[in-house]
């Protein structure tokens, strides 16, 4: 093990030594940042040291308590910037730019792609080659400007509720917080083993050919459509089968319906059913899948299948070794204070259970962390806003338009495109990263949608299919929670070409005491 | 004149309409739109339907008024969709596009843009073909949805305080709204009138050549550091010629040196100093200019000169009818009532000055609409966001750094990159439209901090580059003007990736009853 507790590396460094470690796997040498000369009981070990550990730890810290994190692998930050969040960015970044590049193709300066398929190979190797930056960022961040101590590389096992062991020191804390998350699903077919048969978290670690003319996803979650979409922008014909309506998430029909159109439009297909059978080559290469469909069964020809069926908790230790309870799918059980069934355990992270997102990690562990430090602290999660990536960015919050009309009698809707004879080819919404699609596309320019209480003049909930409205939608989340009004909004001070219009489309309105629509 | 007070026409029908007006320029056929049944006065002309005229209008008819708005142009929406906001945002997504397009030449499935300059001709042409998309959608939105009355394609001429003359109609008021914007300013020499000395209005309006390899920009605007960087991303030896320092709107030094930077390694050249001799060939086009520096006069040869040295306002008309009192460069005066000196007259927009920006036309146009309407409503600019454009999205609220210190005791600052060994190069800030630069040129890929005051635990200002988070400004500004902390604002719920990563920065301090940076 290599005791780093007195050494400062620059994010260069770090970045050689985790890539280093990584190229070594299983052998490599454990990185012990232990401050030797403290004599104070650790507070808490973080058993993971990802987005809910991570944080945990550092508002612990912060609140001047002593955390210690143990985590497998080499990097702090987890599974987000090695397999999750960060490569899934890049990858729908390229689907948005690829999208772009062939909308354009031949036109002004753009070259021709048409029917040309291009890697998804090279860039996974990008990928593999470029994270390791996110990587030492967070090791640096982590250790120089948090003062968290950590011991990297190595599995700790879980002794009792107070200790844990890991590279050949037992380590002893008034609390455990399990940070273990989760893993990508099986899908329960023999043929799953075959070479060829991906999810996110093996494609970016081992995919070492260039997958053929078809893909095949399995699921209708976020990840199975996010993916599918940069395979489809890839120019490879993507079958996304499913036995859910896909983009159920996305509680607005009209939102939905736009997405699903631009998806179809790039050709992709979205098939009802399931898959039965995966059937590998001679050499241990998948070479066809067979699916059930409404209209029978058919065999399709492909070397790639990616699933996208959800994931399962890494809760086994825990459960074995301390017992806590856990729910019918094994996510470990917590209260509002993030404590297991068992006394000064903690559990915080994906390995709680849905929803598997940044902020619900990282609040969770900032939570437990004021818990074990005596400030007592209730989390609920409520009203969050939420996001997804198809070719575009798809930001909302709070109530679709349906679900409104259900529990209010004056639903306003303000949209654009509006309800027009020329559907949406119409050139606005235009907004950063639009405004080609705005001026030779408009069809493809955008989506957005504020739903509005007309009584009490309340904003319900909001829709954006575009680019850009991410960051607002953070904000505008605990604004409309706390009751933001058409008229408030139509108050402020919008950046135009604002990737939202919602501030000026309540402009528009507000002058009104009897609310219309747009 | 076309009376079309009867008639429903789609967008499609109203991009033809504007289009051929638009080329039949003077013999244009006036458009009218003008209720006769209603026998009512009308409580408002405004004489310009631009942002501050459309959405003045608007909003004094969803309060039960009658307006007219009388404008030149055959669309409504004004200089924003024809010469400015549009424009600029079409040319700084260029911009930004083959900033990528450049820096990964050859990689991946980029082309090979090394070395090779591409058209702003045809930019320019597209976006004039595409012009008339958000110009239909503006009239079409008017009058179907915002039941909006109006003359256009004709000068409106001004008769007293309450009547106009338009298309050979002769209209009364109770009052009248001057919106009638301002224009490019004049640089004052002689060379000024040749061919190839553009301005942001002459460009869009009447490039018919493909510039050649030097582009020399007058000025240290957002317009010129704009069009810049568009010119630059082409390929262009691009020159700023500017007597004041770049990006002094910025008021972050640390914010201004990162774009300083990027731009510079993009071959971007600022000369300090001024343009002193515009030179033309016996066509009457640009040939040099003469430019004088700290060092001397030096002679650039160039055909293609901009100059983005600010604007004058369109005022002259209602000086000598009505004797409106205007400042020193001709802006017209007004209270926080958007009142002129002349009673019943109101003046709104550009017309009234800086800053000339979207949100202050068109809430300028809301407070006048409600003082006429009898509601007495005092519009005071404050504390508002900004934004412009480099290759990048900018964005930025309330102080920076060096202006907190001054006022503030505990200044604590948190930023990405932090400061560290290896400067810039790292991979963090990574978001939407910033993956690739994140992975393979970290520089690149972005800077943004918050500025904090440690003692009362607010936010005091903040500051983005990158993109994607001109959204999340708007509605941060009012939120910090209230007094956000800290605390609040490490409690919300991040998009993440979140182009800014202001939440989580927030949040892994916030333990800490004495806060430090990062």
């Amino acid at each position: 093990m290599s005791d780093i507790s007195h050494t400062q590396w620059s994010t260069k460094r770090w970045a050689q030594e985790i890539a280093s470690r990584l190229a070594a796997g299983d052998r490599q040498e454990p990185l012990v940042n232990v401050n030797a000369d403290d004599r104070r009981e650790f507070d808490a070990i973080f058993l993971g040291g990802g987005a809910a550990g991570r944080f945990g730890a550092a508002y612990l810290r912060a609140m001047g308590g002593r955390p210690l994190i143990i985590d497998r692998w080499p990097f702090l930050g987890g599974s987000c910037p090695h397999h999750a969040c960060v490569p899934h960015h890049v990858f729908s970044d390229v689907a948005a730019q690829l999208l772009l590049e062939r909308t354009f193709s031949g036109k002004l300066w753009f070259q021709d792609l048409r029917g040309k398929t291009t890697s998804i190979k090279d860039v996974v190797e990008m990928f593999r080659q470029g994270r390791t930056g996110p990587h030492a960022f967070m090791n640096y961040q982590s250790k120089e400007q948090l003062d968290l101590e950590f011991v990297l590389g190595t599995g700790g096992r879980i002794l009792d509720a107070h200790t844990v062991s890991a590279a050949g020191e037992t380590y002893r804390a008034k609390n455990l917080v399990l940070a273990t998350g989760a893993r990508p699903k099986n899908l329960g077919l023999d043929g799953q083993a075959l070479k060829g048969v991906f999810n996110f978290a093996s494609l970016v670690d081992t995919l070492d050919y260039e997958p053929g003319p078809t893909a095949v996803i399995v699921g209708a979650s976020k990840t199975a459509i996010e993916y599918g979409c940069f395979f489809n922008a890839t120019g490879r014909r993507t079958i996304v089968v499913c036995r859910n309506r896909p983009l159920s998430i996305i509680h607005d029909g009209e939102t939905r319906a736009f997405l699903i159109e631009r998806m179809e439009e790039q050709g992709m297909e979205f098939w009802p059913g399931s898959l039965t059978a995966i059937e590998g080559d001679k050499r241990g290469r998948v070479r066809a899948v067979t699916i059930r469909t409404p209209m029978g069964e058919v065999s399709v020809a492909t070397d790639f299948v990616f699933l996208g069926i959800g994931e399962r908790p890494n809760s086994e230790e825990a459960r074995e070794v301390l017992g806590v309870s856990v729910d019918a799918e094994g996510f470990v059980e917590v209260d509002s204070r993030m404590r297991t069934s068992v006394p000064d355990v903690y559990a915080v992270g994906d390995l709680v259970g849905a929803p598997m997102e940044m902020f619900k990690a990282r609040k969770g562990g900032v939570y437990a962390a004021r818990n074990i430090m005596g400030e007592e602290s209730h989390y609920h999660l409520k009203d969050y806003p939420d996001f997804m990536h198809t070719h575009y960015e798809v930001c909302w919050l709070g109530l679709g338009e349906e679900q409104a009309r259900e529990r209010y009698r004056e639903v306003v809707v303000l949209k654009l495109p509006p309800d027009n004879p020329d559907g949406h080819e119409v050139a606005l919404p235009a907004g950063d990263r639009m405004m080609l699609y705005a001026m030779m596309e408009p069809r493809l320019s955008g989506f957005q949608k504020l739903v509005i209480d007309g009584s009490s003049r309340r904003i319900l909930g909001a829709f954006h299919v575009g680019y850009g409205a991410k960051d607002g939608f953070q904000y505008l989340a605990p604004m409309v929670r706390n009751g933001l009004t058409v008229d408030e909004l139509g108050e402020m001070d919008e950046l135009f070409l604002n990737p939202s219009y919602f501030i000026q489309l309540c402009r528009l309105r507000a002058g009104s005491k009897v609310l219309r629509g747009l």
